[in-house]
């Protein structure tokens, strides 16, 4: 497993194309974002209270208040284009309000807590400032060229935030990855079908594998239900390479019977098949592929290991075509686990589990079995090294969401 | 904060809608979803072999091998709506595929790999299966009647999944709340103007806002921006509220010179005002109300302190409001604290910090700055009862997506 996550490394990048802010939470911005100009772009005051030169302030106490007299007030809102109309000289003060630009030559905003109106027009002061203070200087939030957002990770939701303050309304991201799902098997029927005759089974592992293409930030192709028929897979396959930055099979991946995958994937066009079987359980049938500049992935034929496979080596796949360099860890918790958990040495067990205050209880059934999974709030990792787990081991339990 | 989560409890839900499973990622199930019929809804073979009745293998061993006849194979894919064509009767085997269909008779596969063709016609079993091993029961995924993913649980990909395979193609989930943003200040103008006045500031929180309520499974409705006005913006609340789940409106619920909006909510309707200030830093003067049957959440005037608020005050109330009960958990890691962080007893802090190699890095900055949000991976909790926490502290960081 960890050679085919760090080695499998196909160098297809989507590319970028250009989205309103508005719509690019966690999408992937293809470059840094830089501020082109200040922010706040002006000097501004952060709390309500009186501009002032700092210097006037030097050395007052409540024992012995300063005295400005206040010329003027700066409203809330936008100035006139020439700036403020007052201004701060020696020994003079000018009422504030939160947020409000700074006149010229004041450097210091007193909080109205430490002011009292003496005589109307008059102020004392009881609390020194030092220059800068009660202000946001015009830069602070981001001198111009400053780095916005980088490139790689997920657009946040503070991130929008930080772009419309900037007037950025259009961001350059990663194209979402068009992740072609194709399902293979004479009995497989699509979802809709009402009645099944018997060794019928509904399409149950092409939606899930959607829902997490989508969650990865990926854009779901559906393939449709291929036949058993190797001609027929070859021909779903060429016709979905040019439209693809990457194609799923699920099913097919099994060194059984009925294991055509690998024979057609192999004539789809070089460098090919990458590894074939992967040290994991469950899901060592699978399979990784590059074709014609196109990372393939063949999945395991039952639905619950499709979307574990899925879930550890497809949606890193997703992320790396698209671009994203930093996705967000998933939810974690950690908790001690219920029983012992056998594993042979070498292979990566995924354990799906119940997480109840605190304690991780292993969930035990065919790998056949979705109920499985949708019992499960998550799952534990037990690496290629480790013969198994004591009962009352902390573990992480990674949390599906 | 507490009170504030525990005791605001508005009883608005939004009704139920029925949606296409394939778009129900995440998507709040407004009741329990019964599983139709018994799945997989035949008893399959999980291995490739034979199926034989488990009793003609009991004591075998590769010392003493039992023969069985080979009568027939079971296809891959549907069979005819009678059945399997061949049956398994005493001393007789049937070569099965993995996933298919347990032919009459049969109540065991023995793998293949424990079999041998020892002429044509016979094989010989080396090791003895129980009777049901090889093989998921007809009702082994989901018996008729049992629950295939609870009300109040966003779907996950796997609850898809199952629900397709039960052929269950539309599922009853609450309505996304629609959750009206408004912005308010003479100051504010739209992310899209180009140039700006001194005093003038984009409108940042509604895009992030937005954001964060589409994350929680709510539909962000824009109320634009209101100037600092009390009858433009009772106006414009009246005119949201019967097309609104919830009412957001960021700055304007700081206690300072134009705190308007207290007066007006107030004059919405009753039972009006819950609370008008919460012991949390940032976002003390945030306001929770409930008028006319719609919450209405009232943010700090600052585009941070408005975000740090809506996360742990306005996510859980579209959460609420939606119907979902059991929110995954947000993605988490443990840290320690890099410096001390010092905290006022009876006051929730929020501590923005960078977190490198398991340590986490506070970031200071005065609270109008986004640009501390935006440097931040995540934040760290400073529960109400602490005074701070010391240097090297392990701590939860909540990470940002």
């Amino acid at each position: 497993m960890a050679e085919a996550l760090a080695g499998f490394r196909p160098d297809r990048r989507t590319p970028a194309e250009p989205v309103p802010v508005a719509g690019a939470l966690r999408r992937v911005p293809a470059r840094p974002v830089i501020a082109p100009h200040a922010l706040p772009g002006f000097a501004r005051s952060t709390v309500d209270g009186y501009a002032v030169r700092a210097a006037d302030t030097y050395g007052v106490s409540e024992g012995l208040p300063g005295y400005l007299q206040v010329t003027g007030a700066v409203p809330m809102g936008p100035v006139m284009d020439s700036g403020p109309a007052v201004t701060v000289g020696p020994g003079t003060a000018v009422s504030m309000p939160t947020g409000g630009v700074l006149p010229p030559g004041a450097d210091a905003v007193v909080m109205v807590e430490y002011t009292q109106q003496v005589m109307p027009g008059t102020i004392e002061v009881v609390r020194p400032v030092a220059p800068g203070e009660g202000v946001v200087r015009a830069d602070e939030d981001a001198a111009p060229g400053a780095e916005l957002v980088p490139a790689g990770r997920p657009l946040r939701a503070q991130d929008l935030a930080m772009l419309a303050a900037a007037g950025v309304t259009v961001v350059p991201v990663h194209a979402r990855p068009r992740v072609t799902v194709f399902s293979t098997g004479d009995e497989v029927v699509p979802p809709e079908a009402a009645t099944l005759r018997p060794g019928q089974v509904r399409d149950a592992t092409a939606v899930a594998l959607a829902a997490m293409v989508t969650q990865a930030g990926g854009e779901p192709v559906p393939g449709g239900i291929v036949p058993d028929d190797a001609d027929a897979l070859e021909t779903a396959l060429r016709a979905a390479l040019p439209a693809s930055d990457l194609i799923v099979i699920s099913a097919g991946s099994s060194v059984g019977v009925r294991d055509e995958t690998a024979g057609v994937v192999r004539r789809l066009g070089p460098p090919g098949i990458w590894c074939h079987g992967i040290a994991i359980r469950p899901g060592k049938p699978t399979l990784l592929a590059e074709c014609a500049g196109v990372p393939v992935i063949g999945l395991p034929g039952n639905p619950r290991s499709a979307l574990v496979v899925f879930r550890l080596l497809g949606v890193p796949l997703v992320h790396l075509v698209g671009g994203c360099t930093r996705p967000p860890p998933e939810p974690a918790v950690r908790a001690r686990l219920a029983r012992d958990l056998p594993s042979a040495a070498g292979r990566l067990d995924v354990v799906q589990v119940r997480v109840t205050d605190g304690v991780a209880t292993p969930l035990f059934g065919l790998s056949a079995l979705l109920s499985v999974l949708t019992a499960a709030d998550g799952y534990v990792i037990i690496p290629e090294e480790a013969t198994g787990l004591d009962a009352g081991t902390e573990v992480e339990v990674t949390i599906y969401s």
